[in-house]
Parts: C-alpha cells; structure tokens; sequence
C-alpha cells in the first residue's frame, strides 16, 4: 500500500482520528471518546488510540498489520514533556505495527497546524480551555490550560461550574445572584438527575466525570438562546475571561501577526465557541479595555477563525514532519473566518 | 464489662475515638487517617471506623467481643441522609458485635454537642469548612459544607488552593497579584517537591489526595508567621469568607443566642482557626459591616470558642442519647473562649 500518515485530535470528551496520504488527500475518519490521559489514565488513553486508528485503517481498507509512516497525536492534556515521553514510548512498545513513528503535541499545536503556517493564537473552550500564541518564527506563549482544578476559565466545565456555583451560593444566602436562578436550577437538577443540591455530590465526588459535568454547559447555552438573564451573565463572563487569557500573551505577539488583512488571527477551537453571540459583548470589552491601557499598540483588529477540519490533521501533518515529511494540506479550505472586529 | 459509649469524629485528614463510661468518664481514645467517606470511599471508612474503636477497645482493656451500648460518629461528609443511611446499614451488617447501635451525624453537629447543650453557630475550618447554626429549639441551618468542589471556602484546602492559583495566574500573566509571589512560588515547589508548574498536575489529578493538597495550607501559614505578604493576604481573605458564612446563616438565628454574656457563641474547629490572627481583620470587617446593613439588631457581640476534648465525645453523647441514655459532660471544660469582640 501507499505510504499513510495518520493523525488524532483527543479532546476531553470526544477525540477523531484521519488517515492522509502523501499528496494530503483524507482516506478515512473516525470518532471516538476522550483521550485526554489526565482524565481517563494512559492505560485507556493508549486502548482508544490502538482502537481508533485500526479501525480507521479497516476503513481505509488496508491491512491493519502494515504500520503507518507517522501517527501525529495533537492532545488534550498534551502539555507535559515527561508524560508525553512515557506516553510515545508506550506507543511504540506496545503498538510497533500501528505506525512507525509516534509525535505528540498539545490541542492547541495541532489544531494551529491545520490552520495555517505562519502562526497567531489558538483559543480553546470545548470541556476545558486553553490559549496558546505561536509566533511566526515558531516561538510559543501560553496562558491557562492547567485542567479544571486550577483552571480552565471559560471552558464547558468553568461555565457549568460558574452556574452551578451561583445556584448554590444563592441557596446558602453567601452569594446574591445577580438575575433569578430559577432556571438553572431546574436545568441542574433535571440534566443531573437528582432532586437536592445533595445529589450532586456523587456527581462531583464519587463518580466525577469532567465531560459529563461540562455537557451542562449545553443546557446553559440552550437557556442563554431563550433569553435567561442568568444564562447569559455566564457567558458573557466566559468572553471575559476567554479574552483576558488573549490578553496575558499580548506583549509576546510578534508584531507582524498584527499585519495581515485579519488583523491577529484567533483560531477558536472546542464546542463553547457555538455560543459566540452570547460571549461577544464580554469578550470585546476586555480587549478592548487592555488596547486603552497599552495606547499606540499596533493591535487595530482581530479575527476569530473556526476549523472545518479536525485538528487531527494538523497533528498528522506535525506526525509527518517530524519524519522529514511535508503533508500538503489546503489550508484555506480547513478554516472559516466567522468575526472580524475593527477597533 | 460495665457499659460503655463510643464516639467517633471524623474529619478530612485525621480521625479520632473516644469510649466514654455511662458516668462519662473518658476511658480510651484513638487516632488515624480521614473517615470522610466522600474522600476515601465507603469501604475505606468502614474499615477504618472498625479497626480505631477496636483499638480502643483494646487500650480500655474490655474485651473487644463486646459490643459498645452506642457509637455515635460525628463524620465530615456526614451530611447526606441517603448515603448516611447506608453507611450505617452498613456499620450494623458488618460489625455487630462492635457496637450495638450506630448513629450518624456531620461533624458540626458533634461539635456543637461537645461545646453546649444550649445552641450557637458551628464554623469549620480544617481540610475542608462548613457553617452550621442549631437555635435552642434545635432547628438547624446551614452555609457551606459541598466540599471541595463547589467550595470549602477559608479551608485549609481553600487558602492552599488560592494560593497556589495566584502563582499560576501571575507567571501565566491571567492576574497581577496584590503581593511578590516569591515565597509561596518556592514554598510550593518544595512542599509538593516539583520543580515546575507541570508536576503539580500530577498532585491535582493523578494522584489528588485532598488532605496532601490541604497540608499545604500549613507552609502559608509559616509564610504569614514570618510576615510574607502574600501569605498574609490569603488568610485575611480566608477571615472574610469565614465571616461571610456566619452571615449567610445571620437571619435564622434565635435572638437568645445573641443575648448571653459571651455574645453570639462561634464554635470554632479545625486547625486553619490555629492562624486566627492572621484572618481576625477580615473575619471582623465582614461581620461590622454587616452589622451596619442590618441596624438595630440585636447583634453586638460574638465570641470564638475552642474544643479542649475532640468533638468524638459530642458524638459519644448524641450516640447514647439516641438510645435514651444521657451521657453527662462537662461541658465548661469542653471549651475555651479564644475571643470576644465588642461592636
């Protein structure tokens, strides 16, 4: 068969895996749930990765056994220098006939490396968030992506945590919400099954799931669409404090990524994004507050750009690089531009 | 064997037992590790439970075959009436011959029942906070207490917790802290024996134990004893949200609790009340100032009392009173008054 070059996106919920061929044409995709090794273990995270790219390759319709080139892995949680190492050595152990060559890189690396070549900001908030700034001549900054512990402000998990704090809170009499809870409190208790505030204790303890508890968000997205007050508090603090983490890495932008037609180029990935409209207001404000108290900044506009194709292709072209291999890829057509915004 | 009582008080990071005689006299007590079942799990505290009274048992030289007439525990996490329910199922179906009866309640219950017959306000803060006020008539309320995941708020956990994430928000350049972050930056490297923010990953989610997390908290107020401050900071800000559970639970208390010579009594437990000094500006700032939203109340005093006797005797006695049986304390030797103030 011909040479093949694989890639896997792995988020904290879902993950995707594509299979390339040297002239950059996608053969086969499949789906699969989370591969973000701080959530699931590596043990699960290396069985669903094995599953995902065989099953890929039966889709392909070539032999299983006949490893690929390169298996370029942009991960959630694919952060850690020493993790990651243990990570690809388990890899090429345990699976020598998956593919010849194992390369991890973070979600945000792989996802810039689907949509374009000359660098900007990648602005995650699916289950948890996270912002990396790569420079044109290949120097990062990042801000966040530290997971929902210490973290993940304006994630799915930070805005179902926000919302289900409030409701607390208010029940206490420590906080007074700024609108009525009234409707997220019945969402919380439908989507988690549970009749008191004490049954979400064994969602938050004993069998914590982070994907399960962030799917919330979805609710709260469903009610800031039918015009809940509260609803839409939580995602205008989500654009708040999205932007305040563009805002972190601003002084190490490098000045030409201000240049282009597009102004700085953000490329939004993860599902909270959907909520753009509800975020707008919050996200705008910051920034635009951080431009007055750096005047004569080159920083005139911005462009939120969305991926039409899963970062596993960003991560199978780094897969490829790694081996001295350049994939073409289009990258016009892997990427929407869905917000300019001119100070 | 003459008739004994058992209690037991359970918190987030150590464990204690108390066999009390029908006089009661203290005749035995133990120690171990967290009994908190949401932390370590059903089974774990089960075991454990059973293993620090037969020890008792043993140290009070009857013989460890004869059940206990009562064994009151007074359990962190002890709050949840399902879960209770099947951990004393449990307790019954597995160790008959430990004890006769089983009766659960929180741990601010069994501290309150170790301080005073009388009612008062019971503020937690150890691993984990919680507020509870019981009037006279026995009526409860509540502040606080959904452990560490949707707050523990002026914790141990918590200024651990705070203070960990203003090091990571100020090198990620999210926030500006108030103070040099140098102290606590080097205190944590060391506490946690890391050498970057990446291996503390590790200690959140890997291998989370709350109590090591929490242990922390004791190095921060090291840091504050020594005038960093940071450190100071964050326990001023633990006083804060201390004083704003009392006043969460403020419009529920019975007048007469005001009205004694001590003012309102604050049962303060957990080691985090050891650095009061160091929360005493926040925790009054908050409580006059809701004083003055509030004129003409009745509130013009409060003091701070300390357990001398672990609140394992408070559930002794709520443990024989719920066979009947009244265990008598003494309860002015129970206490100490570490504080008063005087609006």
């Amino acid at each position: 068969m011909a040479s093949l070059f694989g890639g896997v996106e792995g988020g904290g919920t879902h993950s995707r895996v594509v299979l390339v061929s040297g002239d950059g044409r996608i053969l086969a995709e499949t789906e699969g749930p989370s591969t973000n090794h701080w959530l699931i273990g590596s043990e699960k995270c290396l069985e669903r990765i094995e599953q995902m790219v065989s099953e890929a390759k039966s889709k392909a319709g070539v032999d299983p056994h006949v490893p690929l080139r390169s298996l370029g892995l942009s991960l959630s949680g694919g952060d850690q220098k020493d993790a990651i190492g243990k990570l690809t050595e388990e890899l090429r152990r345990r699976f020598p006939r998956l593919s010849q060559s194992y390369h991890i890189t973070s979600d945000a690396v792989g996802a810039m490396a689907t949509a374009t070549d000359h660098g900007g900001i990648v602005l995650i908030s699916g289950t948890g968030s996270n912002c990396k700034l790569i420079n044109p001549d290949g120097s990062e900054a990042g801000c966040g992506g530290w997971g929902h512990m210490m973290g993940d402000e304006g994630s799915a998990y930070w805005i179902a945590h926000q919302a289900v704090k409030m409701v607390f809170d208010c029940m206490d009499n420590l906080e007074v919400p700024p609108h009525d809870v009234g409707y997220i409190k019945q969402a919380m208790f439908d989507y988690f099954q549970i009749s008191d505030r004490m049954g979400l204790l064994t969602h938050l303890y004993r069998t914590f799931e982070k994907s399960k508890f962030a799917g919330f968000c979805q609710k709260l997205a469903e009610g800031a669409q039918a015009g809940d007050l509260l609803c839409c508090h939580v995602f205008n603090k989500a654009g708040e404090v999205l932007a305040r983490h563009v805002v972190a890495v601003l002084p190490k932008i490098d000045r030409s990524l201000f240049l282009g037609e597009l102004g700085l180029p953000i490329v939004c990935v993860g599902s909270v994004w959907n909520s753009w409209e509800r975020m707008r207001a919050g996200f705008i404000h910051v920034l635009a507050q951080a431009r007055e108290e750096a005047p004569g900044h080159v920083f005139s506009r911005f462009s939120l750009l969305k991926l039409k194709r899963s970062s596993a292709l960003g991560g199978a072209r780094l897969g490829a690089r790694s081996i001295g291999q350049a994939l073409p890829l289009d990258y016009a057509g892997n990427v929407d531009v869905f917000y300019t915004h001119v100070f």
